[in-house]
């Protein structure tokens, strides 16, 4: 190395040691500036329109609601009452479907953090639907309502997060008629993110509007302020519980996420092309429900094929079979004009290794370079969503820091394309000291707030911690430093008001939980 | 879960216990038969090339040897022989590369084992240049000649991999004038697929096209049978040890991968755009020399541009700035109707974790979806290519092969949208024992061999290993099952007499290693 290299690194070592790259990170709308992956050529997406067409028209649905039921027969659709069975001329699902819209904004409690879901926007959020916490102090147990809320300060200091996420860890300490009330009053007091609540009935849904009312006024907004996941039952099939969801958000004109969970081989045919077809039929008789409801109302066309082990008959997550679903899923949204949700950190693993590094990477590149709007789980998903890791959610975390960049970066102009540099340089030079270079010095390379990139015996020397135990030194930074947004304490009170009340008169209520 | 249900898990789990899905991933030539990845615009691309041809004709490299300046100065190229510098007029540059094949064979030892190189054929190359090895065994220490014979072992075993590898690691208990050819022997024997070796200098390449002869026969045939790779000493530099390596193997009509080493920030401008147009300028000045020593001569356009961590001053890998170098080196590499060299592995960790893991998803990810033919680098790096890891080498290679799987296996057709099927299980029913999943069973998906797919209390009682404690388990055995390819005696004896008459030629020489 020459001297004046080695003086150029001593220099940018000096400047950089007092800066943690993690919260240099900015809150932005994420917009996806390239050309949208094409996995499969147009012709193929018509084929596999038409299949789930003629799925629609020839097999049906199963919808287990008589409100549902009415509104399709009121549609002119053919219902069979009895058995719950209603099928679907493609004319009217299309003509249904067209009525959506292809973006639309979504209100946060702080305007700022507004975000656009649609056309060339990506969004994040973190894992939902966790049992487990998991992290290094502890290893594996139940979560509880401590744990959401560490999870909550984790997104609202994690800037590559855009909401609140949905369920995102049980709390089972909490009373199960009462956890949909704890959950979305943490989440909107310990973040000032976009709020998201289960959909799960009609009861539910109905106390997250009355507690969205209470922060964004009575009546709401135009534009939506909540969403909710509505899971189809494939094959096939929407219950009550998510029909109820689905019709109470979109009677609000608030978001409703329609996402068929397919395991290819047990919940469709072993064939991706079928899985496909079938969660395209589902997906689009559930968004063509929300325009019955609401024409115009929000809705993201959702997508969580994969296939199962057929070893053990267990899922399977981040699997090839997963970002051929993953990339098909967004063209078939594009087809229709609609926004789409894929998802991020799905893997296997148990702990926080390699295997669950790499599963979830199969998932996010797809998900990402095929232009999905709302990318679900996008952190923290450990063994097949059973547990949330915090230091899965910090790993995870960073790759979409990596996302950020990779996605907004890239510019070819005279500028960037710097010639005079490389004639002043010439051969066998460097460019370390060049004005060029330091004027770039530290804001042009995406800074790792995790990656090691120490040699061998400096890393060494400062512990030899793997990722894994990075990660987890992080987390708990983190949580010492967080400081909450803030709110007007009358909201507070209004919210703990009403939990307070409703709480009371659910108690021992059944819910859809 | 239905009763049904249990019992086609049961019976999946009976038919499966005794395979071992690494034993069943073929050996085969891998097409990309979606679409290549086109990061920027057709436009932005002619900015870069229109960028390189200026640096090419106003800047100028550095050509630090005789028979370089002699074959451009009879080209008509502008040269200083003091300064051994060379000006480039674009006509000249683009006239030469045009003469490269747009693509070609490469022969193997068995013929079984001939590989495409070029268009959408895709190959994977294991690492090379390492000095460490590293496993849970013990630790990191410097390689020796038996890791360089077990990592072909290994290389022989990995039907994912198509060839030798160059350099995998430095045999440091072998004389540094003889490691060359003790590494090619030992690839010549332990496996029998396609051929590389280090293209330093004149000497080296000759041996190696001398052993080559031996196993091919003399003349070699038409097709070439040995690659090595020729690194840029950016910026703008090609010193003598790699033009008597590019001169010696292009005229023997033998695959120069010619590959500029840029890390942004140091031997180019820190703005990816002007690395990129440098490594165009490069690159393409190589490859023009291949054509003024042999027209049609076997040549590949290579990349291996990332950014210096500038915190550090070290090289970075696994970066948004690789992944965007990556992407869009193949789009130049197009242009020229070149077949196009990237990597695959490369991270900045030094164990086999989660960092070393979503930094190799970060390299091989934008590698395939951009149609790379070479992947070079494809399994067993760790901490910035100074080590290679066993258990790394197996990880990677899973992954290798889950991209074997997404790359062939997505076919929309009436027998996979299997309509009849959908049909026939209806609404809410499961389709785990139909003929169609039946029939499909234990072919259909991926299957791996190192990621864990077990529930949390299976996984625990199997001892709760992590995927690189898996991954030590899985190379150790694939080590005892190791069985030799067949080789005639008196290949085997005739390489033995050339290394043993070259390594006493040789003894004290001192050659560009």
């Amino acid at each position: 190395m020459k001297r004046g290299e080695r003086a150029a690194r001593r220099e940018a070592r000096r400047i950089h040691r007092s800066r943690s790259p993690f919260f240099e990170i900015p809150f932005r709308q994420i917009s996806n500036a390239y050309k949208p992956l094409e996995l499969l050529p147009p012709e193929q997406i018509e084929t596999l329109h038409n299949a789930s067409m003629r799925i629609l028209e020839e097999v049906g649905l199963d919808f287990l609601d008589d409100e549902a039921l009415d509104l399709w027969r009121q549609a002119g659709a053919k219902v069979d009452r009895a058995k719950q069975h209603v099928w679907l001329d493609r004319a009217l699902v299309l003509e249904l479907v067209a009525r959506a819209p292809t973006s639309f904004t979504w209100l946060a409690r702080n305007a700022e953090r507004n975000l656009t879901i649609g056309h060339n926007s990506i969004n994040f959020s973190p894992q939902g639907g966790t049992v487990f916490v998991a992290n290094l102090e502890f290893g594996r147990r139940p979560g509880r309502l401590e744990d959401y809320e560490k999870l909550l300060k984790l997104v609202h200091m994690c800037n590559v997060l855009h909401v609140t996420g949905e369920q995102m860890v049980v709390p089972h300490d909490v009373d199960i008629s009462a956890r949909h009330l704890r959950r979305l009053q943490r989440a909107i007091t310990l973040t000032d993110k976009a709020l998201m609540e289960a959909a799960h009935g009609r009861v539910i849904p109905n106390d997250s509007l009355e507690m969205a009312r209470l922060v964004f006024g009575d009546p709401l907004p135009a534009d939506p302020v909540l969403a909710g996941v509505i899971n189809v039952n494939s094959p096939l099939r929407y219950d009550d519980r998510m029909l109820g969801g689905l019709i109470t958000l979109a009677r609000a004109g608030q978001i409703t996420i329609v996402t068929p969970f397919i395991l290819a081989g047990a919940m469709s045919p072993i064939t991706l092309a079928s899985a496909l077809a079938q969660q395209n039929a589902e997906a689009l008789a559930g968004i063509a429900l929300t325009q019955l409801v609401r024409p115009g109302a929000p809705v993201v066309y959702g997508g969580f094929t994969t296939n199962v082990d057929m070893k053990s008959g267990s899922p399977s997550f981040g699997t090839p079979e997963g970002a051929w679903a993953m990339a098909v899923g967004a063209q078939l949204a594009r087809r229709y004009q609609l926004p789409y949700r894929g998802s991020g950190s799905l893997n296997t693993s148990k702990v926080p290794d390699a295997q669950a590094a790499y599963e979830t990477m199969w998932t996010i590149w797809p998900a990402v370079l095929a232009h999905t709007n709302f990318v679900m789980h996008a952190v923290g998903w450990l063994d097949s969503g059973l547990t949330v890791s915090y230091e899965k959610f910090i790993m995870d975390a960073e790759v979409l820091a990596m996302f950020q960049h990779f996605l907004g970066g890239l510019n070819i102009n005279d500028d960037s394309l710097a010639l005079d540099m490389i004639a002043e340089v010439g051969s066998g030079g460097h460019h370390f000291g060049t004005p060029h270079t330091q004027a770039r010095f530290s804001t042009e390379f995406y800074q790792p707030f995790l990656a090691d990139r120490l040699n061998y015996e400096t890393w060494r020397e400062a512990g030899g911690l793997d990722a894994a135990r990075r990660a987890n030194l992080l987390w708990q930074e983190l949580l010492v430093q967080y400081e909450a947004p803030s709110i007007d304490p009358g909201l507070t009170e209004a919210l703990d008001d009403y939990v307070e009340r409703r709480r009371r008169e659910l108690k021992g209520v059944e819910l859809y939980s």
